[in-house]
């Protein structure tokens, strides 16, 4: 299996992206890497090279600040579009990027291409939870505004993720909500509710509240990408906020220094729980291919397991079995 | 000044309802207090009473399962009724209450009323940032759909609640949304953005992300009450999980439960700057008198806290000074 992995996107690339490709080809021993970035800025961390990783060279790159739909458009050499080719030409399987989110999600629509049956693929952003499991979150940012069928779709699209990449039995599917109640919320999920309800293709389990995305009772919630967005930066925010406050406060006096030095490995312990590192990437679903969005901030130990996240998907025909749940639908009677 | 309290909603009442009245009535010494709740239940907790603590006695309530427009209806002589009457026929200058906030909120349209101007209340949450103050989301439920002009409503009702009561010089007022750039979100927020910039009776400052919400940039968050809501409780819900969760870290063995005694004063000062209690409750605003919805789980200093906020407001003309600016509304050149 061949996947495509930009060399040059997050911040700290290239070298924790060649760290992770080294570690990930050690992991999956039937994997090749094709690392698409600048060869002379990949070739010290790469050191003595490995069999199966090879460098596809280019100069050239998409930033962070790049405005996404134009850059993918004006840079046809940059890093990440090349290897959106790649997966359109079926050069290679998948691909990862930590790179600019928006240009991925351009470069995933505009290069890979939308499946047909899909009006709207969404960005599934895979959180930690409190119960020391993931869940998904989907829509999390790709479309600012979604349709009832929407929503349906990002359902059906997470339920088939979880199941076959994550081995999940029946997943079960939340519907973001103020309340439990199927009266209850927005316009959006008022519409939305009858029709996950009514799906015989998903474990739809209701409505359920913010508090309960982190306490680990579903697989999967779907929402638009607006609130899905909102929700996604918050748990960051908060998240690495509340560490920073953690951190000042053991740090305030011999004390609490002593006290720190006390719980350090427990502590460690609960961190790693929440640590995105541990939980790979965001996969683009409804996309003609496997595109997996890695953290900017990802670590070598986070560009390993996105990758590993994109073997699965591959193992678990991700795509074909998105591509046949939409076939299904226009076999049956409307 | 006089108050009513709901002295039968929320969780632990009447007891830290009756000990929150007794403590306000210490702090404000022009403040009298009207419980209205049950006289056999309340009197246990008034022990000696106080001069300026007066029982209206009834023996029905509404409950946390109550229908929310239903209840009000039909508990004619619910507590939260009479309560919102007293502020309706000038009897209290304003109401403070823990108990159900759909009845609560129904309470202030329908028996309070609705202000001229104000299409839609909102319900605006006082939530503490990890700057250590407070920043206010509104409209944290009120209402599941808003238009760009409820934004604008809540925008500049938000702005005059914390110039008056929580004394800040020209408050900052973000718009909630998945970037700060002017022309990111949902049709919503894009609608609302320029309605907000072009308003010089506020202080606008853009967009801003959720991260953001929780770090004290902004004085008030505005947003629909459907994403508001939903931020309010994962806050809600991250903030309790993840101190459960450090808690048991703490217990984990001998070696951490020394560390925890040795960090045990800091952590605590750390709580507390996250402790609603220290907040306040959530005020309803655009309607004709003020209602404060405090926490149903309040301790005794959340309810001191909510009604000494009830008596900011009073002092600071929230009501007068919001129906002014309608009217100032209404004089402008279309």
């Amino acid at each position: 299996m061949k996947l495509a992995v930009d060399a040059m996107g997050g911040d700290r690339a290239p070298q924790v992206i060649v760290e992770g490709a080294l570690s990930a080809v050690q992991t999956w021993k039937d994997l090749e890497i094709v690392l698409v970035g600048d060869e002379q800025r990949i070739q010290p961390f790469l050191k003595a090279g490995h069999s199966r990783i090879h460098i596809r060279h280019t100069k050239e790159w998409i930033t962070a600040e790049d405005e996404p739909v134009k850059s993918i458009r004006r840079k046809k050499e940059a890093s990440m579009v090349l290897c959106g080719e790649m997966v359109k030409n079926g050069e290679a399987e998948a691909l990862i990027s930590a790179g600019n989110t928006g240009a991925l999600m351009a470069t995933a629509l505009l290069i890979v291409g939308r499946m047909a049956g899909i009006e709207r693929p969404a960005l599934a952003s895979i959180l930690p939870t409190l119960a020391g499991k993931s869940v998904m979150l989907l829509d999390s940012g790709a479309n600012m505004d979604a349709s009832p069928q929407h929503l349906l779709d990002y359902a059906e699209m997470g339920y088939l993720y979880m199941n076959r990449v994550q081995h999940i039995d029946k997943p079960r599917i939340g519907l973001l909500n103020v309340g439990t109640e199927a009266a209850k919320g927005n316009q959006l999920t008022k519409q939305a509710y009858p029709l996950l309800e009514a799906s015989d293709r998903i474990r739809f389990v209701g409505n359920i509240e913010a508090r309960d995305l982190v306490s680990g009772e579903v697989d999967v919630v779907v929402c638009d990408g607006f609130i899905g967005n909102v929700v996604l930066k918050f748990y960051e925010g908060i998240g690495s906020g509340l560490l920073r406050e953690l951190k000042s406060t053991f740090l305030a006096n011999w004390r609490t220094k002593l006290g720190a030095l006390l719980v350090k490995q427990e502590f460690k312990r609960m961190q790693k729980k929440f640590d995105y590192a541990e939980y790979g990437g965001a996969p683009m679903l409804g996309i003609e291919g496997i595109c997996i969005k890695a953290h900017g901030s990802s670590n070598a130990r986070a560009i390993h397991n996105a990758i590993g996240q994109a073997y699965e998907c591959v193992k678990g025909n991700v795509v074909e079995t998105i591509r046949e749940l939409k076939h299904m639908g226009d076999d049956e009677p409307k």
